[in-house]
This record gives structure tokens, sequence and C-alpha cells, in this order.
């Protein structure tokens, strides 16, 4: 049936869950729980979407291993300055295909941010694209890609999307 | 069960589906394609929350045939000047129920718009009730309604929500 | 499997059903009906966030019982007076867990309000944490924390999250 791509609810349910997890632990600060969703050798990408459309390859975010997202939460944890805030991400329906015994998933997200005034502004808003595998009966990102619409407020981009 | 108004997994998949791939066209700008989720036979509108509870007619947008929504489009490619922008839909859970060999099936959303300079701004909130009927085995949509909460920026409205 | 917990795409679908008639009673204003979405003997508590990871018990709206929940309802209906306004909530994917005979539910939510010049603002976001259980059949809310992100508009609070 082409509107669910031959992919079971059970299935379906599993990578939103996924998806679900992702955006959860982001939201509660454990970043180091978020990078474990990941396989070791993955690849994380924020890129507007312009830049998307125009072929240019500029990244906002790119880390190309586990390793080096690790690198990354360290350093927010230890080095960075950035001002504190709350993370919420809103999900939509997530679409998931089979492809060669992994999958692609796509999803629409809002994201917004609370600071510690109190107050609520939209952050960025944009969709994953996502290749999960199974792993010892998990099911991992081997790739995320994230394209954001909002190309404006990027300069603030300290914590993933 | 009431909750789940007799509606199977696989049945609820199908139509969430449904309401992705219908969000997913128009954020790509695909509206060719999104006009090809309609039934020959349609109904498109979009109508002001207000304006359903107070009985008044006047739509936003109303096309009653999907050649009607198919020029629509044409118009908004060949002819019409209005800025451009990224939409991004964030479609909340679908409820659906079945009704003599159709289905009702509504949904909530948000649509945000990102303009070329990088800003993203909520364009508008609102409802989506939707009749939908199965044509040679695939999931169409015989009646869209959009009920919109955010009657005041609707002047600029020209691509569909 | 650990992604879902257990649970089988129907009582996924189930409780998310129950989630999205949570906020499309509160969207259509048919609070009435909300209410009887609860236990008689339940726990509704809205909170911020902040409060919650201070240990601080201050919440913002608390009800510990259906009847004080009405009584609430009949106080909006009758006594109080606040901005009318249109609610409209866009619940993201919801994380389910079974747990000695009942459920524990997650998701998070944003929520618009829509005012009557016809402009939407971003209202709340936060998350729903929620304990459901089976009465007679049905799957009841036994209680539902909301935890805020957005502390500062709270002084306008009137209608439930």
């Amino acid at each position: 049936m082409n509107a669910i791509c031959g992919i079971s609810p059970e299935m379906h349910l599993e990578v939103t869950m996924l998806f679900e997890e992702y955006g959860r632990l982001l939201d509660e600060d454990r970043l180091e729980d978020w990078t474990a969703l990941f396989m070791p050798d993955c690849l994380y990408e924020i890129i507007s979407r312009e830049n998307v459309e125009q072929n240019l390859p500029l990244s906002l975010m790119l880390c190309d291993s586990r390793d080096m997202l690790d690198d990354r939460v360290y350093s927010l944890r230890e080095a960075n300055v950035f001002n504190i805030h709350y993370d919420c991400h809103i999900i939509g329906p997530v679409r998931v295909t089979a492809q060669d015994g992994a999958w692609t998933a796509t999803a629409a997200y809002s994201l917004f941010q609370s600071i510690q005034a109190g107050e609520t502004r939209l952050f960025s808003v944009g969709r994953y694209h996502a290749e999960l595998k199974r792993v010892d009966g998990v099911l991992r990102i081997a790739k995320m890609r994230v394209l954001v619409d909002t190309g404006a407020i990027l300069t603030l981009l300290a914590t993933p999307i």
C-alpha cells in the first residue's frame, strides 16, 4: 500500500518512539543519553534549507562520528558559555520507508526555547531526515540531517536541534 | 472501544500518513502533487472558526473540484505575486472515524512561515476536518475544511493551508 | 523491545487518542466533557518546570478530585472574568509505559491562543505527565501533571492547559 510504504504499525511505532526519545532527551538536557541514540559511525548535520537548495555545502553544525557528538556535548557542559534555556520539541507525524535492511524517516519539528525569565519564543522550525539501522536489536541513528527553515537566529545555535 | 472508534492501527496509520503527506507536500512546495491527494469531485475550504460559529458562509478560500485546485496552483505558479516563503506544518494526532464506507478525520495544525531573510513566524493555527474515500485502493480527500483560529493575518493568504 | 516498552500498537493508539481528545475538548471549549476524562479520584496539577527542579511545591493550578475540576469549570462558566480566546493544542508523539496494571504516558505540547481580534500567540509550551487507569473498560486519567516551560505569562492562566 503506497500510503504506508509497507511499514507495519509495530515498525512505525518503534521509529516514532525513537524520534520521541530524541526530542525528549534534548528537552530534558540529557545530552549524554541523546548521543547514545546514534551509531558510533554516524553523521549529524544541521544545515539551512536555503543552502541545501542552492547546493552550498556549509553546515551550521556537523559531527561525523558519535565521538565527535560526545566531544560537543562535553564542550557544552564544561567550556561553552551560552544562555541557559529549556528546549521544547514538538515533532509531527513520522514517515518511515524501508530501504535495503535500513530505514529512512522524516518528520517536521518546531523547537521552542524558554529562558530563565520565563518567556518562550519560537527558536527553529524545519525537518528531520534520518537514516536508521538496527544494531543488536535496537534501532539507532546512522545519519541525521536537520534541515532548518529558520536561517536567521542560528548565530545563537549552541545546543543540538 | 470508544477511544479508538473501531479503527485498526493499520487504518489509523494510513490516514495519519495521508495527513503527513498533505503537510509535507505543501512544505516542499510540491503543490501539483498536493492536489493529486484530492478526488476529482472534491471540496477544499478555508474558513475562520469565528464565521463557522456565527453561521456566516464566507470562506477565505473555496475550491469545489480538483480542477479548481489545479487552476489555483497554476495561478500561484504563473500569475500571483506574493512573498516567497517556506511553510512548515506541524500536525497533531489524527482522530479517525469510520462512516458509511468512508472516513472522517480531524487534526489540529500549526503552520509556520519562514521568509527569505531567515526569520520564522507563526502564520496560522487551527484544525483540519476531512472526509476521505478509497479510490482504486488509495485513500483520497473528498472534502477538506480548514477551520482557522487565526483570523487576522489572512489578508496574506496565498498558498493553501 | 526497549523502544516501545512492550506496548502494542493498539494500546499506544488508545492512549494517543485520549491525549488527542484531551486537547480537542479544551480547544472546542467543551470543558464539561474534558473533566469527564478524569477519574472521580484524580489529581490535576499545572506546575512550572523551574519549581519542579527546585523542589518548590507551589502549583499554578491544583485540583485533587474531579469534583474540584468540575467546580473550576463551573466557576469559569459563571463567575470568572477573563479574555475570550480560542485554544489550539498541538501535541507531539506520546510515550506510553505499562506499570502495575496502569499506564504512564508523557507528551510535549504547544498551546496557542487566538483572541477575538484574530491574532494568535504562543501561550505555553511544556510536557504532560499522566497516569492512566482502565475503568469499566475505558481509559481514564488518574493523574495529570502539566510541567510548563513558560513561567512568565501564567498570570493570565484561566482555562486549563
